[in-house]
């Protein structure tokens, strides 16, 4: 059975052109290729969008910065969106109208909260390292205490929100296929490029497995 | 001379690590590379980040939506954050602390208009086609007025924010760069696949130069 987020008066909002998924498959699948993430969020009244990497564990979704940060501090315990979006490609259609773009994408609403607990902080930035490059974590020096104290951690539970998905080419007015405009769709992707090593490795040290084979969406 | 924003409390948000840029050269270039953005605003007094895609006009940036969008009601003369983001690379360390992004982004704050002007409107919603695909809008089926209806034209003036832009390799402690671990970078970018045309397109038409030459990135 496929289990489902409740469809709340906000989450709504990507239900527009019934384009909208509530599944958490779809969900997941979305957070879990896309590290890319903005963070909607409310200081004196006002909106912020802070770009950042996102992670997931089971039903919450983290994130992590500078402890200096007054973004962080205005997150703690208030209302935060979180939105990840993938572009697949550029819709052409034979009116300006319905040009579109195919994406995916998921938007989360919810109650940040801070990680205090020291060890729990620990494992989850570990978590994060390894889920950008599987097993990297366990080589590198371990955290000092005051990487962890200058590090912020939230998190936010996956309980409100929606994804939404636009594939395949354009819908055009059913008048205007007879017109003798090009139409269709440009695919987009991201490529990951040859590594760069630091010119300051060591002598002898290979580029690990979780760099030559690493993905990104 | 170079012409910059001013430094408010705001956009020094983007000043730590001293990676924050004020001079429109510098934002006008990221704007101009990246359609994509995500809108941040308030609504009930809590934070909404829906993605979108911007294009610049002068000291200008514009997006638009469904008329019948909640969120852009919502944007009319209300402040708002646009932010626009392009990953370059992922930047491996020898700690997890110093891990980082290379990335080049904008966040702009504001307040949001509503293009009102049907000819205004218009003239702008066809600059963002020709934007995205140089002289294809002329070559479209002409806009109707219905479609002019259906859709909702926000604006707003490039007048507080910043640019923030990390390039390079990792930066270790000191210390650390005697470990035997590899760091360095890993560039990603964006690649414009093969063009797919529509099974509907008429007989004989050829794929536009705009389509050919698309470029993203």
């Amino acid at each position: 059975m496929t289990e489902t987020l409740p469809v709340t008066e906000r989450s709504r909002l990507r239900r527009l052109h019934e384009r909208g998924h509530f599944d958490r498959e779809t969900i997941n699948a979305i957070l879990d290729v896309q590290p890319m993430c903005h963070v909607g969020y409310v200081m004196d009244g006002k909106p912020y969008v802070t770009p950042t990497l996102q992670w997931r564990e089971g039903n919450h979704v983290y994130w992590h910065g500078s402890s200096a940060s007054r973004a962080l501090r205005a997150q703690k315990e208030a209302e935060v969106c979180l939105t990840v979006s993938i572009i697949d490609g550029f819709v052409l259609a034979r009116s300006g109208m319905h040009h579109s773009l195919n994406t995916r994408s998921v938007m989360l609403f919810g109650r940040a909260f801070k990680v205090e607990d020291p060890a729990e902080k620990l494992a989850k930035l570990g978590n994060f390292v390894n889920h950008l490059y599987p097993g990297r974590y366990e080589t590198l020096r371990p955290d000092h205490a005051q990487d962890l104290k200058a590090t912020t951690l939230m998190g936010m539970e996956i309980s409100e929100g929606a994804a939404k998905v636009r594939t395949g080419g354009p819908k055009d007015d059913e008048e205007d296929y007879a017109l003798p405009i090009w139409a269709g769709e440009i695919p987009v992707r991201m490529v990951v490029g040859e590594p760069i090593p630091d010119p300051r490795n060591l002598d002898g040290v290979e580029m690990p497995d979780h760099v030559r084979d690493f993905n990104y969406l």
